[in-house]
């Protein structure tokens, strides 16, 4: 299996390679971990008595509102944890949206090895910071436009690969994913993709990957933060 | 110094005692660690080679918006951590709502302790697990209404402390830091509590402590979660 890595590591600063990551917890066991793969679009199935850690790919976590909206809560890509430890919330749903490959990792391993819990701890820290940026944009940015704005950018820092003209997001999420991020309607983001497209700030690839321009207002500082 | 513990040791059940905590530490660093004292309102120095974590009070994590509004985006109690390698945000507070007593720990000593690793990222899963909580309120909730009743339940869970007729919040906020943690106004917010007085749902206590009453909707099936 080949497995791509990010190309901008300074991204995260704390970011393990994936063989890294693989190579300690072999180590730190002492045996054969055990990977799972899952096709793009494949929900993860989640108990409470351990964590999945994202080795390839990227997963939607999100949780079911009374009115039958998904609401996104957290994008897991590369070394990130997820799983019902990590969440208090009821219809919890992590899915798969590209092809993912995860490794396994129970409560009780985590209870005996001080060295696993290290690397899960500077991860889980990147978990912590990207739900709390998605909740000072729900939170603190009062225009819609604002919000989407916002989270393009957050979205670009967490799962952007750079290109010439800005980042394009490795993953494709629906306008009523991106809908549910921020509060707001399908309809609503549909018209503020296609103005932030004839303004420049947003573009779609051959690939209907979403690109943020280096036109978007942020989005060099977003770059320069990272 | 008397230590007081929340009662109901059941709504964390990763949650250790301070005594505990203290005990674990001087242990895994071989030294006496020094605590340090921050009287309520008092703003806590945050540096990015290390973590507070709190000891005994409750600490509001908060960032300024660019209209100068702070939003609310945690409160760290017992046992919780706190700092500049757990956030990406910019103007970001971390100020004492309570006496507030904190041992600061530096990113060496969990580089070099595995133990001292282990018990951060069971609290850090705490923060996590609160973080996305405030966030499913504000992006998935869309009445403001909604929002508060959501709100106030999870302050009940997070810094309550049960007494006979519910659950009485053991921090006092001000209607401007509820309103900015769902993104309303103040004056919708005060009009908001209002109601949900003379509905019975909530009630001021002699010291001007918010009560979250049994009889609102879903208090009962939050204590039961708890």
């Amino acid at each position: 299996m080949t497995v791509t890595m990010r190309q901008e590591s300074g991204v995260f600063a704390l970011e393990m390679s994936w063989r890294e990551l693989v190579g300690s917890h072999l180590e730190l066991t002492g045996k054969l971990r055990q990977g799972r793969f899952f096709p793009r679009h494949e929900l993860l199935p989640l108990e409470g008595d351990g964590l999945w850690q994202v080795g390839q790919g990227v997963v939607q976590l999100s949780t079911a509102q009374s009115n039958g909206d998904e609401v996104l809560v957290g994008l897991a890509g590369p070394g990130m944890p997820l799983g019902m430890p990590l969440t208090g919330l009821v219809s919890y749903q992590a899915r798969a949206l590209t092809d993912v490959y995860c490794l396994w990792l129970s409560l009780a391993e985590l209870e005996r090895s001080g060295a696993l819990a290290q690397v899960l701890l500077f991860q889980l820290m990147r978990r912590l910071r990207q739900t709390e940026a998605l909740l000072a944009i729900t939170a603190g940015q009062r225009r819609v436009e604002d919000r989407l704005r916002h989270l393009l950018l957050l979205l670009a820092q967490e799962v952007g690969e750079p290109v010439p003209t800005g980042v394009r997001l490795a993953v494709r999420l629906t306008h009523q994913s991106l809908a549910n991020a921020i509060g707001t309607s399908r309809v609503t983001c549909t018209r503020l993709l296609g103005r932030f497209q004839t303004w420049g700030w947003v573009a779609w690839g051959a690939d209907r990957h979403l690109l943020v321009t280096q036109t978007m207002p942020g989005a060099r500082e977003e770059r320069r933060a990272s």
